[in-house]
């Protein structure tokens, strides 16, 4: 297929690009991680190989949010926005960008968002799960405290989607959960097992009532949810949480339909894709690549480009949907909807 | 369906029901929790009616994993084992028993493990997640430790299945991530998030490597892990984790076709049953209710028995596979195996 | 679900009952089967009770299609094309139609549909497979003789859809291939075996290449053609068979996307439901009964109104797609497209 | 997947390649085709390369059916399984073969595949659907006739497996329902459509009530009926159809549990299999290509390697179903059952 969308693929500043590689040098080990996440401009001959129309770029993980003084997430925040900002000007058919922002005070969030969206031109935001706080940086800050319903307003004005991105679990609970086995900590397990608790966290507060046009994305197909949503829903038994502030006709189900997207980053298996596709519509679903982590993007390119799924599916998932809720047609990214299936060449007998 | 075998079923010692209606207060509120938790002989009404002829009963979450003293702990597993067995033995074609063990020490769990099966008949073993020790009560035990081998040798030898069954989260981790949004701590998210990661570790950690004959069960429709074993798998790089102990040439989907297996306790969910076959296929997928934190057994039995599955998958899910992995054919309970569809009423025009 | 549409449901003149009656006097043996078919205001009742807003009506099967004599065949389109306008403009907010045509000649059927639709307000055209002719009326005529071309441009001019609906084989056919098996003749294999090679010769004859915007609609969960795509387009090899008008650059899957319709007509199948979406996406199918041959709508509403599919897709399925395709939001039928999944009451835990 | 097992993998006597190529002269066009069929020896570098251990050869279609004089018949048969009972023979590791018969008399039939399997080995027999005869040809005798009852009861007794195969419909139905769209004839529909009302046939009347032990085996993912069971059994009112043999409280459903199984032979489609397992269970489906009907086992194989299935479902359907039904674990094949996934190369993240 022809014209995807791919939309949770990292950069860094390079002047970053020695913490990444201290971060995840236990874990990773891949020398060309910092080199890769820095070089944008080099993207474009395999966005041409692997089909891909369109990249929208995030500051990667754990950006502002691993920064505990309020002072210097907020300048990395700007600092990276307006970077990012420039490269997406001097190529804006290919590039499009999330925002960074340091989730320390939600006003100035709600400030730097409407800057970064207004004036630099940015189709979102992107947030790396808790905010690091406190003096000794073990402070957490999750959204779902109601201090942020002025964070939640700004996103739901400005009309632009929030990508919730996973981070390594905080000290106490890495302690107490992963240090005898930490392979568990990152991408494998504890990522999806921490952000999920974050998710459900912002839906059973009742965000999604209180703003009814807030839209959140989150990756890894759905970071461990569309597979449990019926137990999910049964077991938040509303006699006995009266204090859950969401509303009672509701179930985490309804917000699938109204304010919840997944993608496919860093997860291309074609049955956990059709489990996703029988809970959620291929309408909530989109193509993600999850770049540099995995490696290239042909792996998950041609995944996708020969999944079993019908043509109407393909469309919406690897292109539609997120050129819709990015508005990725409007100037100065102009991208054509409607494209036809002969146009995008997806065709053949199917799989 | 007639012929049912159910085997996530609770029960609790009489003197206990105080604990237990103390310790779900805040969450279930539901005054007839503890009644039904100690009311054994009187399940059989409910199980004709829902076409149940065998549960399989085990000492109700967290049971001796709550319990931080050893000798408490373990005076617990021999009491419940001791009454439970009373209670089978009084009617063994419509009740077997897992046995509780405490797990403060491998050797003395492996020693009471082997006395309930080969003394008490016990079919298998239920373990409550970790186990509470310390004197704050605060410490937590996981059994991917190298010290539990001793356990996993015994029960590979004894060849009987391990139930690993969900508790609430450690206070650490309450404090550190349910604390504002306590309603996802237990059954709706929190148990299988913190279940999974304890699964997880034991496989990780290579014990199925150490011990090929051990069978993991565990419930809720796999705590998580099917739908996400493609990710799971694709991010347990060996280069990257050296230190991981399990075989370098396995997958957990491989586990999934030797040493574990699913039920379907508490999570009635026909799309996610189906993903779970198409992951996992029938042959490791086990019917069960959850009782009595399900409210009776017609709930799960009637979706069962409606299910849109192959008569095969019907018959290997609610009867075959559980009876073959507990060896239930054998005295006491003597249930036969290889029963027509016709004979356990499977049929109809399918859904 | 509330507000459903459907859309293969018959009815019949009451000077034909007698004649229905005979017809299916062997095969149905319903006493009442005539009197359904010819009650229409009757029907609100049961709409209302189960959540059906809107039927399409068509004459039902063989109609026009089994009368070989051309006069005689046009005489009743035009009599129960002006009846059945009656019937909706009585009450359009909850009946529309679709019109009836003799095919003996494309010129004269376009001509009627023509009426029909713009005079007459019908929505569409339902036909019944191939036309009887010829003094003894054992000539079949099907419509993908290149002298159909005159009907097709009218119907795409017109841009209605034509829903092509079953009848029991030719004498010849039934006497080579059902006369010692004759319960397989009709609803059961016959029906589909038989409309699925028209379907074919339509879309294999490049009907849809020449008339692109022909949308045509047929029942049964697509009358045996989703299961079967990926052989019948892999047979379908152009080097074999260069007589074959079809643009060689289309697979009969590419036009499911562009030109054909399924409904799930009398064949109320979870599996098969699903496994319809995953071969056309649920964007190609609408819900229908099939009434009266269907005893009553509350087994096909009840089981599609708790269906194990996404809410997106529920509403799609069972009112948007038809909605759409048959333009139900105009005048005089009015009905109201964007409805939410709240006000259809479409909800709670899934399936 | 090493280790695999195909059954509908056509051969040719030499003499026969001309009459072959006349035959399918028109729709085929292959020339390669006649000597293909005519070479076995050649074909086990072919199977090493695509993981084929088995291959279960019959002679090509329609073979001993298309000939409507019963002598020649017969002769053809006995030639035919002479020769190929010499070929398996020399190779019995890697060859089997299902014996030819003429079914103009149920009596001869019964005798010839009699000696077929008791002296020459044959794993089963293969049948091309109708059997021509009459002084023309056009007679066309079916195997639901009470008179084949000699030939089931022999099938029973000898306890093989009866696989059914399509050929080109007759020349009466190829001229009222084929003859203006004929490359809809053969294997993109017709042949399907054809076969299935013969299998149909058999099993509505009685034929598996009375010899509850024959086997049917038909390929190409079941000939249209998989998709269809819930609208057949639905439509197979007995109060309608008084006439009709099937036991009354069977449906054909059933029968898919205890008398009818699929191959995957030229139906290479991960959505249909996919639905089929949904439908019959793993437990009924078995691979096969369809050589050299299929251009060469490659295409067929690689499909099924990286089929998004689990791994148990993998095993039974490319080996352990085949391996028991034609208990090909016995001399001369001595294929070894219980191989595990390692041993036969089944692993990987799965799809």
């Amino acid at each position: 297929m022809r014209g995807k969308i791919i939309l949770e693929e990292a950069w860094n500043l390079s002047r970053l690009a020695a913490d990444e590689a201290k971060l995840y040098a236990s874990i990773h080990g891949a020398a060309l991680l910092g080199k890769a996440l820095a070089d944008i401009d080099g993207r474009i001959a395999a966005m041409d190989e692997a089909g891909v129309e369109m990249q929208v770029l995030s500051l990667t993980a754990p950006g502002c949010q691993g920064v505990s003084d309020p002072v210097e997430a907020h300048n990395m925040a700007v600092e990276s926005n307006n970077y990012i900002a420039e490269k997406v000007k001097a190529n804006p058919s290919r590039f499009a960008a999330f925002a960074a922002v340091s989730m320390h005070d939600p006003k100035q969030a709600a400030k730097e968002l409407s800057r970064a969206v207004i004036e630099l031109g940015c189709v979102g935001v992107m947030i790396n799960d808790f905010q690091s706080s406190g003096p000794d940086g073990n402070t957490t800050l999750f959204y779902d405290n109601p201090a942020y319903d002025a964070f939640w307003a700004a996103v739901e004005e400005l009309d632009v989607p929030v990508y919730l991105h996973p981070r390594l679990p905080s000290k106490l609970v890495f302690d107490e959960l992963y240090r005898d086995r930490k392979w568990l900590q990152a991408s494998a397990w504890g990522f999806a097992n921490q952000l999920s608790i974050h998710i459900l966290g912002i839906a059973t507060s009742g965000v999604f009532d209180r703003f009814p046009g807030v839209q959140l994305v989150f990756g890894h197909m759905g970071e461990h949810i569309p597979f449990d949503l019926w137990r999910l829903d049964h077991k938040l038994d509303r006699d006995r949480f009266p204090e859950m502030r969401m509303a009672k006709n509701k179930t985490i189900r309804d917000y699938f339909g109204s304010n919840m997207h997944i993608t496919t980053s860093g997860h291309f298996s074609t049955r956990s894709l059709q489990g996703a596709i029988a809970e959620l519509s291929s309408s909530r679903i989109m193509f993600s690549i999850d770049y540099p982590y995995e490696d290239g993007l042909m792996e998950g390119s041609t995944w996708f480009d020969a999944l079993p799924l019908s043509q109407p599916d393909l469309l919406a998932i690897g292109r539609e949907n997120a050129l819709r809720l990015l508005k990725l047609d409007r100037a100065p990214h102009n991208m054509k909807p409607g494209l036809t299936l002969k146009e995008l060449e997806i065709g053949g007998l199917g799989g």
